[in-house]
């Protein structure tokens, strides 16, 4: 005997989600087994919600559902620097912090050869067509600093070589709150390269 | 700005899942997104299916589509024997062991008064129902080897004194695989006490 059917299907449906295995999908299958009907529900609608009213918006690629979204109908955003991220979720990150007031380009993905991913499975050549529309006076590579964010960074400024736009990258070096005697020799070697004056 | 309404939501109601924190419920929800629709539809579909088809079998407890379950109307299997376990996951890992050819009680909890658990938060009055019913000869405790699992199996071996059955209690002691020399004395105590002729 194994589960009954209708358990066994939602355990397979579950186990499907990034990082939940077949055990956690069982326990999450039996939650709902004993969950309220009413929280199922909302589980349910908010899954359809989100696949029926979330689209990406055509100016920046990020999820939203108005088409163009927020950030980019609003006037009091500098439409002439572009934030460049891999992810949706690196977006969100950047404007928790607040102190950035222009535009972003969600790339939906990071260049990653060894996993097949190179510049046509992600929205880069969008962000070259925003570029080439004029306009945009800076582009900023907010990627992460890994091996698949540093080469898409490099990517994307040899790209935009022949463009009369500046380019940068957010600066790395020591987070806020690291101890210099536990951070990596990189990091160290970065943090001191990108030295400013005090 | 936080995420987009409908992925908030998304993310809520993943993080009353249990074990899922704000951080992984977001990273479920972006999978959602970035999803075919095909699983969405599964995954919606296979929860309202639980819930609509799933209920409790009125003889054992335990989840099933049918009431009673295939165990309880299954001729071949001894009803004279109950295996009482505190979850529906504790017997499916028993009949998938294969030993056992009776029938179960699923209580749906253990005794955790700290908890605020007592007998009638789970379903130990069906369990004496059953007992009083007859036909009965043997209850065979299962609950785990924790203080709660310890607690209900002393609770209902109690409850059941006043009745012509017998109340017997799974093996506790080192489990196929393990070494003597890393278990904890509470087990080799256990595997001692319970020893049998070799």
């Amino acid at each position: 005997m194994r589960y009954a059917e209708p358990i066994s299907r939602l355990i397979k449906a579950f186990s499907r989600l990034p990082g939940i295995g077949e055990k956690t999908a069982g326990r999450l299958a039996l939650y709902v087994l004993n969950a309220k009907k009413d929280y199922v529900k909302e589980l349910v609608e908010s899954l359809l919600d989100v696949k029926e009213n979330v689209r990406l918006c055509s100016g920046c690629m990020s999820f939203s559902e108005a088409d163009p979204c927020r950030l980019c109908s609003d006037p009091s955003r500098d439409a002439a620097t572009i934030c460049v991220v891999a992810d949706y979720k690196d977006m969100v990150a950047i404007e928790a912090a607040g102190s950035f007031r222009g535009r972003y380009h969600v790339l939906h993905g990071a260049i990653a050869p060894l996993k097949g991913v190179g510049p046509d499975e992600i929205k880069f050549e969008e962000l070259v067509s925003r570029v080439r529309d004029g306009g945009v006076s800076e582009v900023i590579l907010a990627t992460s600093f890994d091996a698949e964010g540093e080469t898409t960074a490099l990517y994307i400024k040899k790209a935009l070589s022949g463009f009369a736009v500046k380019v940068s990258r957010i600066a790395s070096g020591v987070p806020v709150g690291g101890s210099i005697e536990y951070m990596d020799p990189s990091t160290l070697g970065r943090a001191m390269d990108g030295r400013r004056e005090a």
